[in-house]
């Protein structure tokens, strides 16, 4: 696999430093950590902080700026950081008015960031947390269904961040995040599955004309697969799954998100960007709110997420439209 | 080829469809056509305009907006506008302060700009332009400079739209595109060809560990193929066939473009401008303004490109530092 790298280890250090020196508008790295800071942290307000496991570029470092994330902490390729890395920047970005954690559900994610927070307590700071899980697919296996945190975390990232900015305290933004997140839902389709640097080897396996319906986002493996018909056909099947979890009437509000996995160009998230405002249209729902590009990826898997999140208060839409400075919302 | 598209011919309205869909804030369809109009046109100024065939993503409809574009016009699948439709995005674009065109250098591109350009004068309006000729590629045959235009007509969409936002005449816009024209080298590099819809066919072959030098962005080969070592040793190469163009100097102020060709993942984009970064920095090179994404893209070609700008004057710096309204710069 031809991938523009030097010594794969080498990877995650040298993409931070290589984003860091891009965008020193918006933000810094602190040496030798995988943390990426905010040039534009308030004071009086909450710091909102978030990361994760590298590959998922432009997600988190792409939302740390002016009203939006305090601190993103990466982790090596789908790897969260240490506890002791996210108490780190808990302390960076603490500016006396607490801290709020927007952790994606992956069990390794959650803990890491949730022994952080026991840590920061004990040394003195207020810290609190939402837990992403957008993603509606279901276990191959039991139907179970995996609620894992995907692409929507963006949307959270984006709210939660335009709130604090606006003066909303810990236990504010804790009741607005639990809200935005019991309101969204995201299921994502792979054409071809990615690989992470280092490997020669595909994540899963797919036949050549075949997508597979519910992949993760780090190359876990979806819950059906059949042949890629029409961009048509893919919008209707993700539509009607997502749906299931609204009451949609006419006039409903809703945001949307199109997100690309990593490396399905522009022209293919448009057309279907198009043809889920076509079925939405069709039903009168309000899409008050869309983005469509690269959010959340997963190396260069080929593929696109759609979120829905319903707006069901008009505050949100605000936050979602504030301006920010950040190099990739 | 697997691609999220309906019918392939139908391609080109439903991704206008899905960015006038998507980027209402910055731009509208006018019904039937390719042109793409701002919703910030303002009055008593130069509206600048570009465009070219699609597959190029976000170019150029992403450019569109508050402070840059007042309009791009969209032709087929790597195929120019027709002059009739560029004389249209004239008559719509111009508030009686004269038109400014940007034109990337294709045979078929400047004959069809300088066609609508002919149409419009004789129709009473001003009209000037620029032909972005920033490729330093050479042809294999013949070593001939080709001189396309490629993806440093980004930064002169940025730096012409924020002069022409302050005010600067069609005379005044004519002399600052020309220089920043004459200051600026490109140079891409293949990992892989691109399939553009409807075709199962890429558009060139290249061996799976090679690389090809000097390609273009309808697919067109490059001059040179070898084997893709390390992203030190491709900056090294670009830098160094860049820098030819140039008499470098500690301190030389310089704007750099780091453009994902398609489908390469953000992660490599980074880890090649960390590269590129630390070489500009043993030349004592200042960079003064960088952007690291895709800008200017070839359906899904696999791969990069850098583009080099010399800031010869400060207002360069601040036009391209000027905020905008637009979903892609």
């Amino acid at each position: 696999m031809k991938k523009i790298m030097n010594k794969p280890q080498d990877s995650v250090t040298q993409l931070l430093n290589g984003i860091a020196f891009a965008h020193d508008d918006c933000l810094k790295r602190i040496p030798q950590t995988g943390i990426m800071l905010s040039q534009h942290i308030e004071p009086n307000k909450v710091a909102v902080i978030s990361g994760g496991g590298t590959g998922h570029e432009p997600a988190h470092s792409g939302y740390v700026g002016k009203n939006m994330l305090a601190a993103s902490i990466n982790g090596p390729i789908f790897t969260p950081p240490e506890a002791t890395e996210i108490f780190e920047a808990i302390k960076q970005a603490d500016q006396g008015n607490g801290v709020f954690m927007i952790v994606k559900n992956f069990e390794a994610d959650v803990a890491n960031f949730l022994a952080a927070s026991a840590l920061a307590k004990a040394n003195g700071h207020q810290v609190a947390h939402v837990i992403v899980n957008d993603d509606c697919s279901i276990e191959k296996s039991n139907f179970k269904k995996r609620r894992r945190g995907v692409a929507g975390t963006v949307f959270v990232h984006k709210i939660v961040g335009a709130a604090a900015a606006n003066g909303l305290d810990l236990a504010s933004l804790t009741s607005l995040a639990t809200e935005v997140v019991a309101s969204m839902n995201t299921l994502g389709v792979a054409l071809a599955p990615g690989t992470v640097p280092g490997s020669s080897v595909p994540q899963f396996s797919l036949d050549v004309s075949d997508i597979s319906f519910g992949i993760g986002i780090h190359g876990e493996a979806g819950y059906r697969t059949e042949p890629l018909e029409s961009s048509e056909k893919l919008a209707n099947e993700l539509v009607n799954k997502l749906k299931i979890h609204y009451r949609c009437y006419p006039g409903m509000k809703m945001a949307i998100m199109v997100n690309g996995l990593g490396s399905t160009p522009l022209l293919e998230l448009y057309v279907f960007a198009n043809d889920v405002r076509r079925l939405l249209a069709l039903e009168e729902i309000e899409v008050s709110f869309k983005k469509v590009g690269n959010f959340m990826t997963s190396t260069n898997m080929s593929g696109v997420s759609l979120t829905f999140l319903e707006l069901k208060e008009p505050s949100w839409l605000a936050y979602l439209k504030e301006p920010v400075l950040t190099y990739a919302w």
